[in-house]
């Protein structure tokens, strides 16, 4: 019996539904996908697409009594984005699927509707009982988890510690290992060039990354570092390591999107639940024109499906 | 008639020697590599090779009352690395060579010498009058050039400038002019994520690029961005872009090292005479051990002989 995995429509005023779509048809073989949003979008995709009216059919319907215009930030698309993920939620969490993939939402369309996250990922971690998360982007060549994710550069420095860097450490650790089936082995960037090269170029090296090293080791997890951040991501490649604890948000996106820009997808570690999405966003100066590429979308249905046959 | 390309031996008890002759060897059908460093070092690379006595016979002999232990900082190390770059800059400057290529030198060793300098960009720039340079390093998918180079991350940020920006651009945009014979095209990259989200994470995209980018574009130079950075450098590797200007060490080496481990070249741009080195270091852990690959010596090489034959 194929499994079943909840594909939200995301900030319908975006590429999220067509995307969904897309994905959805070319994942019929793999698995049953249950298309999550207002039935009025699902068919005006399928309109014009020429394809995909079973799945419509059996979408779970989001209520909507109005539809926002398309390719522009809006109270009612981050509404209606909330809605289709608390559906999708509660169905994993009953058992009714095996899993979410969530299409891209706009962060300001979820403020407009009065929603103060910065992402759907903390709002999963909220609605599943405060759990510790990381974000984890995988592609076909490397996986990075993030220790920050949307600060400013500056702040990701600033907030850096021993403590978050453990607890990153920690939930990669558990995270991967359901999704490996074996222990994993981790790799920690460092921050400073050359990695100080000695405490010469900072000092985060010695002052905050490698005791949280040397306490992820003592718990028995495979932690190493801190390594200089230029060749890590080469040693990485190579497979050296399954996945590399990167500092900031572009430390870790660069090398993923540098090497397979469309293919990453956005695996949510630490959940009670599977949720996968894709890299990319709500792509608005596209929205409606039938460009919009679902390779990231499928890549995050299939890995969806990879993890809950792994029992994560 | 092959043009005549000096290459110093950098730190001798580092892979220097090693890959500046085997580098040498492999090119001697493209031009007349001048050795230069002491003849014993030579000598002993030679005989380890069994190969190179025809240029070991013509190297420009360094005085060296003792050489330094294999493998270890020294202030002898640098004093020699420095003799030899002395050597060099003043051959290039009265014609008898048309480039130099460096090996790789140890700060350690050059401060125990009594040389306070970052490294041998440094060293060249004052050598040549006080020239104001830049970094570039080019590998056969990407070329970036760099805003700051070896300071902690923290001190990245706070010592970025529109002004120091704007004279990198103008810096990298006639080196690159002269390197490709013709306007090239050139991209900053964002330093936050998504270059800030319009504001959300960061104002150095609003305060400090942007503005930068709107004097280059006022004095004709083609700089394009500020751009999220981990996007970026996809387009720039499709050729989108001729270079990307980078605000950080490790924003423009991850990508490029992950994508081309050891064929960049370190290129100085803005200097009177042409220079280019490998972009790696002395790699003490294998000196002497006869394993060092001289891909980077070599692509080097090639890279100074394309440049000088331009006319930069």
């Amino acid at each position: 019996m194929k499994r079943r995995l909840a594909i939200t429509c995301g900030d319908v005023a975006g590429i999220g539904p067509e995307v969904a779509l897309k994905a959805a048809i070319a994942a019929t073989r793999l698995c049953e996908p249950v298309l999550v949003g207002p039935r009025a979008v699902w068919e005006r995709e399928a309109k014009k697409l020429r394809r995909g009216g079973a799945l419509v059919a059996c979408a779970v319907d989001i209520a909507a009594p109005v539809l926002p215009k398309l390719g522009a930030d809006s109270a009612t698309g981050g509404a209606i984005a909330i809605a289709a993920i608390d559906w999708a939620i509660d169905a994993a969490k009953r058992g009714d699927v095996h899993g979410v993939v969530t299409a891209p939402v706009s962060k300001t369309s979820l403020h407009l509707a009065g929603y103060a996250y910065p992402g759907q990922t903390e709002y999963f971690a909220e609605q599943c009982g405060g759990a510790r998360v990381a974000m984890m982007l995988a592609g076909p060549s490397l996986r990075v988890v993030l220790v920050s994710t949307h600060l400013a550069l500056k702040d990701a420095i600033a907030t850096l510690s021993a403590e978050r860097v453990y607890e990153i450490a920690s939930i990669a650790h558990h995270g991967l290992k359901a999704l490996l089936g074996k222990k994993p082995r981790l790799a920690l960037a460092a921050l400073n060039p050359h990695a100080g090269e000695g405490g010469k170029f900072g000092d985060e090296e010695a002052r905050i990354l490698a005791p949280a090293v040397a306490r992820a080791r003592a718990a028995k997890i495979d932690l190493n570092g801190p390594f200089p951040a230029d060749t890590l991501f080469w040693y990485a490649r190579q497979g050296r390591y399954d996945a590399v604890l990167v500092l900031y948000h572009d430390q870790g996106l660069i090398p993923l999107k540098v090497l397979d820009f469309d293919e990453g997808v956005n695996v949510t570690l630490g959940l009670p639940i599977v949720r996968t999405s894709p890299d990319h966003g709500t792509a608005f100066d596209i929205a409606g024109k039938g460009k919009a590429r679902a390779t990231s979308m499928l890549a995050a249905i299939r890995l969806a499906l990879s993890v809950s046959s792994k029992g994560a």
